[in-house]
């Protein structure tokens, strides 16, 4: 992090500081509050008091920061340089209570408020996918309600988990009925592995949502996959990347693990196909550090952050 | 595990008990050895005294188990209720001796016999792979020659191995010596890996068993494997599964990796796809918990224990 | 864990069963929920969402039980046989909430509740501290209020956490409060580390609690310490064990080390020193599997328990 | 290894001597510093001074060979016995400096100069992707300015890092500059990930050298990729394979992983392929032990290492 | 990390911002690079360029930045609140090369040069011992000759390594050659384990330097230990403390462990017994994360900072 | 390992040669198994198939050798050379069948013959400790009954184990009963922990061997232990280590840990003590690397190996 803290997005040059040096920002660029003249602000959230199995997605952001120091500043798979077009700042991380959904909620809520009224584009690292649901309360109250590209391996749109409406099984079910996004512009992307009850998928589509399970991405390929979002993730659109939508061995490092997902490979490339969407923010959750080895989830993760905002090149005009 | 000890295969709700708690079942189904009205059996076999490189598949019962327990009622991809169908109980473990492999072939031949005895179907955690002679022995009591469907990197038909006739690298020419199964209706997938000597693949196509190579299905693709494996395996039939013929990425923990093995999504549809065998029991061997890491090989062996039960539904007829 | 379900403390011999064998209790000891006839439940509670800093508490249980494994019958330091001597169950888990504190202290006080009334006594496994709350709701209702020996690294009597008047840091403030324990028969020991506040151990001091800091235990000695204990320690008393107390080189597998505890040596003295207690219940708290390596924070607790139940042949009186 | 010490390509009957016995050299080869009458070398480089983000290369000779243990006769794959007909020794390691990169430049390319003058071919096990220049000196020493096939996810011919002319990121720029290598006859595949400047790709491209990205191979398919390979090295060539090329999932030991790169079986079948060329020289780099798990980096390159070697067999005479 | 980019050393409040949430910073603090007004400097030196056996000490910084983040504001052993009284900042870390030893000690003399001129008292979290030397020159220049108090297993007192002067077994031959420091205020304690030259403990005693075995340690006490060292070590005086000191048991991750070395709890009362010294500056090298394992040896770290930190307060003076 | 493969126990120079470099044999001593001029001889016995607990000592002595690179040439603790007095090679590894008890045994017995016939000294690396049974055959053929010194932290005198004779808990009542061992100069030392019965340490000391619990040699002190020790350990003894004798803490990598245990330079200075005694021979066991980390307990089991052998200085002639 270079001495001055205005916000500018001028990465160190890798080849005069060292990659691991320096205070862990994501991918070294400056971290500040200060929002005015900024377009992107990577947010963490390092709430995991939803998870129901695995915990330790209060230190995603930490790690995933540190996963991102191998970042550089050019992409050539999209022929960009990211953090050159735009001003980007880590913001650092929403202070969320660690014993408490509900005060959590409302701290994401404000921060996040601050950031998408601010018309900065969030870049969010949880944390686990219970945090979505506040994510998506501050970017509705801006934008109206939203659609939905959701990479999951589990639909997370259960009901009821554990007598409570909040967790990390029910933020889309909530952001349904409070009319943060619509149904019909909600797709799910990956979803697999086994469910409660033989009537789960029905009820995700009965609520109008569109299930694209991880058998379906194999067999329509990777490009009718793209097609099909694109269809159904109309207008302003969020998307929410739960890390374990890839499978195990690219992915160890998450909550609730599910066997015969995408490789690190076919994620990267849908990632780099939703550049045609009109996206307003971006949370990638479920990153599990305690559960990771040799730091490849957090790797993954920190790639998905900088691909995605790679396809925000041309569609986003900055600031000023 | 529910109070009442009584076997039946309704789960507790994950969305009300946690998954993390309670006495570690298979899925958390009821730990029973009464076999009345019971229609399968999972059978923990935790002997790894056959093991000729690293050992620790002692531990693979009970990591399996924990592993299973994000295990759901419903199997979207079959559209099946498994345990719903059937009467499941997690039987426990044979209680067999660490320090000698003869010993343990009693202890083991003796219980699978009483679980074939009673007309369950026995889904076998071990353990080596050495475990498959006994429980072959206990099946072909019962059921007379069978076919058999052998998943594994390595071929396993040795004649001696360290001078002895016993290990995890010798179990299936026994079988054949001892007719618990015949040559032509034997299959091995996925085979891989370099050879102590030329002719060793020609030894087992000597015995009349087809071997297809790792390359060979690659090649083939799943559907002409699944139906190669099909036209072989005719007439009763068991499976044994040693986890290696998955790549290490995907299943680190396990004895005598070979890289260059399936992908997870490839062993799921592999396994799926035997549902039209008439099937007699399943073994899943040579998971090593001291060489997993995020627990990523005791999940897909779980997932694959639960695949093949899902395969049961419509073939078997339940007890009483 | 043999067939016959009824509560029968005798532990499978563990040189005819490996002790890697087997549905994983408590040492090997039955499983049930009657307590008719029972003296002593082991009763696993696995609830870790009022930690503050690394989670993971959660699989406690599962983890203490399966580094239990080694547990034998006779403890030749006491020179008792307590699992003959009583008659012990693994009663299993409390399913409590992994989402909200207040479901899950409800149904923990309700759980303990049970087993209590039933006049049986409760060997208590964490999660993370909060959980000793309810713990000695249950037992306060039924003995009056409590001495107590707590052995941690942190006070864990704070008034305020986040906000919220219940997290692990804040249990035993509320229980004076609520009367469950008298603050003059209360004993902190281990305490050790850096503080929110100088006045922190003043405030726990003015509530009339006796802090024998580390530095106070090495100075004193521990037969010093013990005599002091038991001073304090009067009447019914409570044992809550916060593993924290103990250095991390020797329970690295904890939610919020501090360097500079007692060794596995020291803190197994301290425990066979409560022998005089007239003691009515323990819990052992914030073993973190996660964190943990070679198992041997898991191995440590579960010696722990086993010593603390060895203690008590002699001054329990079996039921019945 | 074999008492006896003279230099003879037999390995130990992995039947009767378990693969986890004796000293560990490369397949349980002879251990040899002798070259006469020998063909093919294994040695040891372990240097990691030139790495920019993880260390640790410097334990990878010692890893390689712990996981090359299990490496049989027999490669099934291209239907030969590469020990066999080759006369194969264990050389050991190179003794360079850790401290200083210009000292270990001089002793490696003194070492492999030995090795090369000797007429012996060298299978080069390292260290950091620096070591590859006084390997290319020593070997261009002999043969003149060589083609160069380079498995890498990184290009590593940038000009200046930190200020110095020598690192891991170097090495082939130098090596073109010093004539070492033609770049017309050099190509570079599995380059991916993101890059310092826009420019970098069109640098190496500029000096000649031939790109195939992860997305060209993906595109093309391996088959076309060979093809390509083929057609650029021509004439007598270096192989330098860096274990990134690899998905950090299936190489998670290594130092600066980049997400989305081939699998195993790709790496494979791409060395397979590389039987038609005419090769002096092979080098793996990049192993990091630290960052491995389950040994699956390690027991990769080992496996790589082995069908490099496979493929020499019919196009190298054995000497003498 | 407050949004407040001035350097004042208040610490958030623990009970409000959860200590795994923000910018690792050296507990919380602010990072800064403006001195003026500021009385200390938590400053990184990521180099283990130096090292001889396992590397890994670059990202010793991080880590005990991360290690650091459970430190509370008050100190109860020495009854102090060492961030009230001095303002400390985190200065970030020294750009230094990787691959070049030279070049990053003329960075690390400038950097600490610039921290010193200021009159900030620098805490430096190495990075490997080799580190010491550049930090003492820097010192040396506004001080003069310094004593010094060397805690570590080895003596560090050699003169060639592998050739070359300078390396992380020799600075403080270097630093007594260039009259940094001076022989007869210099102790080295702790010192243990084998040996390459019967000579080498009379080589350092013949420089003069008073060496104190971990042997000595133990038999003369903690107390007798420490008035050796404030009688050695009179005027102005430079503590390097390589974390090997302390036996692998609490510290396994280091670069060259040595068994039978000190507790945790003795290395702590050491630090702590430093208050009466007129110390100019502190080092804390050798930790290396891969080798670490739950965070522990990184937390320790940390702790030994704090508590040096800590005996500052009543002998610095705050600047103006 | 220099290229001279005659036995001479020069160590390359580690200020010259990297301790990370070589083919690992033990200390960098030459392996041979040429005997004549041999005065001590390390040998592998790499056997756990007598493990009733975790597995993995069969890389024990593969790990030792790694952990032993850092062993320098001289012991300042007891002013000794200990490679310089001796002709010290490192045999390499019995090849002991994995699968056969028997087997083994017989192996192991006609190994250490040779190296016992050609009055070599053996320092012995298991493996479990079942292996000393055929240890102590082929020494007490040469020398006799023995006495034994055996640190453990379980007596290891059971009669039978899983219905057999042999295993790594019964060696020493084999031993006894074969006159191998002398019962009256015999003395365990570290037993602690749960026993199966109340009976056990009447059994052992019904043999009439002494038995030290860790709670006498903490309460007797290491002074008052050693001359226990060297009491009852006259005429030609035999010391037999078992790793687990230290805590987990210090030596996690074992089989059946027990905590409670010495720490690691408790057992150096007990090993150090062992001066006075006439050795015949040292094994060491139950080494378990699976579950070791950061190498800690291959560390101090190498350098325990290191300490016996410098006793042996000034009490041991040289050959010829």
């Amino acid at each position: 992090m270079p001495p001055d803290p205005s916000p500018r997005s001028e990465l160190p040059d890798g080849h005069v500081v060292p990659r691991f040096a320096g205070i862990s920002t994501f991918a070294h660029l400056p971290h500040s509050r200060e929002l005015h003249d900024v377009d992107v602000a990577v947010v963490g959230v390092p709430f995991d008091g939803g998870a129901s199995f695995r915990t330790g997605a209060r230190f995603g952001p930490q790690k995933i920061r540190a996963g991102s120091s191998l970042l550089r500043a050019f992409n050539p798979a999209l022929q960009v340089e990211p953090f050159a077009e735009f001003r980007v700042v880590d913001w650092g991380d929403v202070a969320c209570s660690p014993i408490s959904i509900e005060d959590s909620f409302a701290q994401i809520e404000q921060a996040l408020g601050e950031v998408v009224r601010a018309e900065v584009f969030p870049l969010v690292l949880g944390g686990d996918h219970s945090i979505s649901l506040p994510v998506l309360r501050a970017l509705a109250k801006r934008h109206g309600p939203l659609g939905l590209v959701h990479f999951d391996a589990h639909p997370d749109t259960w009901d009821v988990h554990f007598g409570r409406k909040y967790s990390h099984a029910t933020p889309f079910r909530r952001a349904i009925e409070e009319g943060l996004i619509e149904a019909h512009r909600y797709v799910q992307v990956g979803i697999r592995g086994s469910l409660p009850k033989a009537s789960d998928l029905d009820d995700a589509r009965g609520l109008g949502v569109t299930v694209l399970r991880t058998d379906d991405v194999v067999e329509m390929g990777l490009n009718a996959t793209l097609d099909r979002i694109r269809e159904i993730a109309t207008g302003r659109v969020h998307v929410s990347l739960d890390i374990d939508v890839v499978d195990p061995a690219f992915a160890p490092g998450t909550g609730t693990p599910e066997v015969g997902g995408l490789s690190s490979r076919e994620i990267v490339r849908l990632v780099r196909g939703l550049g045609p969407l009109e996206l307003t923010g971006f949370d990638l959750v479920e990153v599990s550090p305690p559960y990771d080895h040799g730091e490849i989830t957090a790797i993954l993760a920190a790639n998905l952050v900088y691909e995605l905002l790679s396809t925000r090149v041309g569609r986003m005009r900055p600031k000023g």
